[in-house]
C-alpha cells in the first residue's frame, strides 16, 4: 500500500485547517461565530430577539439596503424574465451583461468584464497571466505578495503549472524592482487595497511598470465605491489611466452593495478580451452573474454618477474620524474603514463578549489565527452606523482598555 | 535575462487556446457565436429583429423563464431587503441560506450546502478532498476522469500539490478497481451526466464503494432536475442513499432554473459541515447565493414537490422522442436531452448557418475543437420547444442529411 506524500508547496491545508478550526470553535463556542440574524431597520436581529449593529460588515455605504438598488434588481428580473438563461454568453447573451459592462466601463474609465465574484474573476485570470496571454505572449515571472488575499494565492498551483512563481515579502518593491532586472516579463499580485486595512504602494508601482514594463494584477474589493471619484477605488483612482499592464479586479458585494465583480483593463484589444471571455477559467465555462445582480450593480451605478455618492463617501469619513477620536490605533487618520484594535489575547474573546451583548457585533481575532500578543478586534465603519451607537462601541473599549491598564 | 519553461503538467493555456479560439473565431465569423438577442416568449430575438429558438440552452424544464420561480427571487429579495449583507457566513449570516439547505436537503434526502456556482463548489472541495479532510484524514490518490468537466479538472494542480492526482480513461472500472487495490484511499471525480450526453457508471461505482471504501466525487449538473424523483438527478436517484463517500455537486442554473449550485452530502457529522464551510476555497471567503437566487430555488424546489415536475420530465421525455423518431443519433433511447448529430466536416459550418437563418440555434462543434471526421450539431431539448419547431428542425437536418448522401 502506497502512502502519499504531499508537496505542499503552495498550499497546505492541514496547517491551515488545524489552526484556522481551533479558531473558528472558539469563536463559535462563545458565540461570536455561528451568528444567524435578519436585518431589521439596518440593525441585526437573532430569533431569540437579541439587535445587534454589525461592525463587521464590509457594505461601508450600506448601498447593499437602498432601495433603489433593490428596485433595480427587480426590474432587472421582471425586464429579462430569467435568473439566467443557461448557454455560455461566447455563443448567446442575453443584453444584461453587456449594458453592465458598458455602464461600469464609462463609470471608471476603463474597460470592464463582469464575473459572479472576485474570487472566480482571480481564478481564472491568473492562468492567464501566467500563460503570458494577458502579457504580449511572454510568460512573466509571477511574484505573489505575502499577504495578498486567498482568492489569489490559491491561483499559485495552476499558475506554477504555466510559468514560475514567487512569494516575496509585503509590498517588497526592492525585490519586486530587483527581479525586473532579471527578466524580461515581471507580474506582480497583491491587494489593491487590504481587508486588514492598508493600501498597494501603487505610485511606486506605476514607476516600475514605466521603468521596466512591470505587470500588476490588483484586488481592489475593499476600496472599489467609498475611495475616489465616483467610486472608482484606490487603485484606479491612484493612476492616471489603465494600460494593458495593470488589470484590477473589484467585488461588487462589498460597498457597491451589489453582487458579482467587476474586472478593470485598459487598453487591451478586441482579440484579448475575446480570450478573457472564453477562456479565463469559469468565466468562460460556469454561470454568470444573474440579471439581479445585474440590475442592483445598474442602479449602484447609477448613484454613484450622483452626488449622492460623495454625500456617501463623506458621511463615511465622519464616521472613522469620530471613530478614531475616541479609540486609538495603529490606522488613526488613514481613509480605509477598517480598524485594528489590540487588546491582550487572554482578554479579546471576553471583551467580544461583552460588546456582542452590548449590541456591538465586531470580529475578534487572535491565535492561532494570528500570532500570540498580537490579537485584537477587527472594526469595521458603516454609513448607517449613528454616532450615538460609535460612541457606545468606543466607549466600552476605551473603558476596557483603561481597566485592563489598571489592573497591568 | 531568464527564460521561463512551463510545465505543463496539469493544464496547457497555450495548446487549449490555440485550438479554441481557432474555433470561437470561426463560430463567430459565421454568426454562430458572439449572438446577442433577447428572450421574447419563449424565443429569443435579436436587436434586428431575427428570432430563433434556442437549442443550445441547459433549461431543460424552461424553469428558468417559470413564473413562480422569477416572482420566488422577488419575494426574497422584498423580504431580506438585500441581495448579500456582505460578511463571511462563518460569523453572521442571513437565515437566507440556511433556508435553502434545509428545503434542497429535504428534497433529495440529503445534506446540502449551497454555493454561488458548481465550478465554486469543485473549486473548494476539490483540495479538500485531496488533503484527506473528507475522508476520514487519509489522503486519497485522486483519479480524474479524462473527460470531467473542466471546473473538476482545473482543480488537479491545486489537489496536486496535497496529494497524488491521477487521470483515467473515461469510466476506466477496471483502472479504478487496480488502485483500489494498490492504494487505502482512492477518489474518483467523474461528470454524474456528460455535458455531451452519457451518464456515470454509478451502480458499478457503488459496488467499488462497498467492496474498497472507494470516494466518488460527481457533478451530475446536467440530469438535476430532469431525472429521478422530485428531480433529484441521475446519481442521486441511482443510489439508495449517500454515505459520506460520495459527494455530488449539481448547479442551480440549469435544469432547476435558478443560479447557485448545491453540494450534496450523506452522513457528514457537523464538524466536517463546519469544515467545508470554513476551508472549501471561495465557500468561505467569497460572496454566497445572492437572496434572488435563493428565493428562485426556493421557488423551484416547491415546484419539485408537486406533480409539475412529473409533467415537466415527461414533456421533456417526450420532446426527445420526437427528435429520435426523425433523427438518427447515437443516443437515440436514452434518457438526456442531448444530441450529437454528425455532419461530415465541410458542411458543419454551413448547416449551422442554415439552421439559424432559419430560426434554430444549435451549437456546432468542428475542428479544431474535436478531431477531424467527428463534426456535429449538439442539440438540446427543452420542454419550451414546440413540436412543429423540432418537427421543422429535424426537417432540415435529415434533407441535409439526404443531400449529403446523394452527393457522396
Amino acid at each position: 500500500m502506497t502512502k502519499v506524500t504531499p508537496e505542499n508547496r503552495y498550499r497546505n491545508n492541514a496547517k491551515a485547517i488545524e489552526i484556522g478550526n481551533a479558531f473558528w470553535n472558539l469563536s463559535e463556542k462563545h458565540g461570536l461565530a455561528g451568528i444567524v440574524a435578519d436585518l431589521d431597520g439596518g440593525e441585526l436581529r437573532r430569533a431569540d430577539g437579541h439587535r445587534f449593529v454589525n461592525f463587521s460588515c464590509c457594505s461601508y455605504l450600506d448601498l447593499d439596503q437602498h432601495p433603489r438598488v433593490i428596485d433595480g434588481a427587480i426590474a432587472a428580473l421582471r425586464r429579462f424574465g430569467v435568473l439566467d438563461h443557461c448557454i455560455p454568453r461566447a455563443r448567446v447573451q442575453l443584453p444584461a451583461l453587456l449594458e453592465l459592462e458598458a455602464s461600469l466601463g464609462e463609470l471608471f474609465e476603463v474597460q470592464v468584464v463582469s464575473a459572479i465574484s472576485a474570487s472566480v474573476a482571480s481564478a481564472g485570470l491568473l492562468p492567464l497571466l501566467g500563460s503570458g496571454h494577458l502579457s504580449g505572449g511572454r510568460r512573466p515571472l509571477m511574484i505573489f505578495d505575502k499577504n495578498c488575499h486567498v482568492s489569489m494565492s490559491q491561483a499559485k498551483p495552476a499558475c506554477a503549472d504555466e510559468t514560475e512563481v514567487l512569494t516575496c515579502r509585503h509590498h517588497d518593491l526592492d525585490f519586486i524592482e530587483d527581479m525586473c532586472r532579471r527578466h524580461p516579463t515581471v507580474c506582480y499580485v497583491c491587494d489593491g487595497s487590504d481587508s486588514l486595512g492598508g493600501y498597494a504602494p501603487v505610485a511606486d508601482l506605476s514607476r516600475l511598470q514605466e521603468r521596466y514594463g512591470l505587470y500588476v494584477y490588483y484586488d481592489d474589493s475593499h476600496s472599489l465605491s467609498i475611495s475616489g471619484r465616483r467610486g472608482a477605488g484606490h487603485v484606479r483612482s491612484t493612476m492616471a489611466g489603465l494600460d494593458e499592464r495593470t488589470i484590477i479586479v473589484a467585488t461588487l458585494n462589498k460597498a457597491f452593495g451589489a453582487s458579482g465583480a467587476a474586472i478593470m483593463f485598459g487598453g487591451q484589444s478586441h482579440e484579448t478580451l475575446r480570450i478573457v471571455e472564453r477562456f479565463a477559467g469559469a468565466l468562460s465555462y460556469s454561470q454568470p452573474m444573474n440579471t439581479a445582480a445585474v440590475g442592483a450593480s445598474m442602479a449602484s451605478a447609477e448613484i454613484h454618477r450622483t452626488g449622492e455618492l460623495s454625500t456617501l463617501q463623506a458621511r463615511l469619513r465622519q464616521k472613522i474620524a469620530l471613530f478614531d477620536s475616541l479609540v486609538p490605533t495603529p490606522q488613526a487618520g488613514a481613509g480605509f474603514p477598517i480598524r485594528l484594535v489590540s487588546v491582550p489575547d487572554t482578554q479579546v474573546v471576553e471583551l467580544g463578549r461583552a460588546l456582542f451583548a452590548a449590541g456591538y457585533y465586531v470580529s475578534p481575532v487572535f491565535f492561532p489565527i494570528v500570532a500570540r500578543g498580537t490579537a485584537g478586534l477587527r472594526v469595521m465603519m458603516r454609513v448607517g452606523q449613528g454616532d450615538e451607537t460609535i460612541r457606545g462601541l468606543c466607549g466600552m473599549i476605551a473603558g476596557f482598555a483603561t481597566r485592563a491598564g489598571d489592573a497591568a
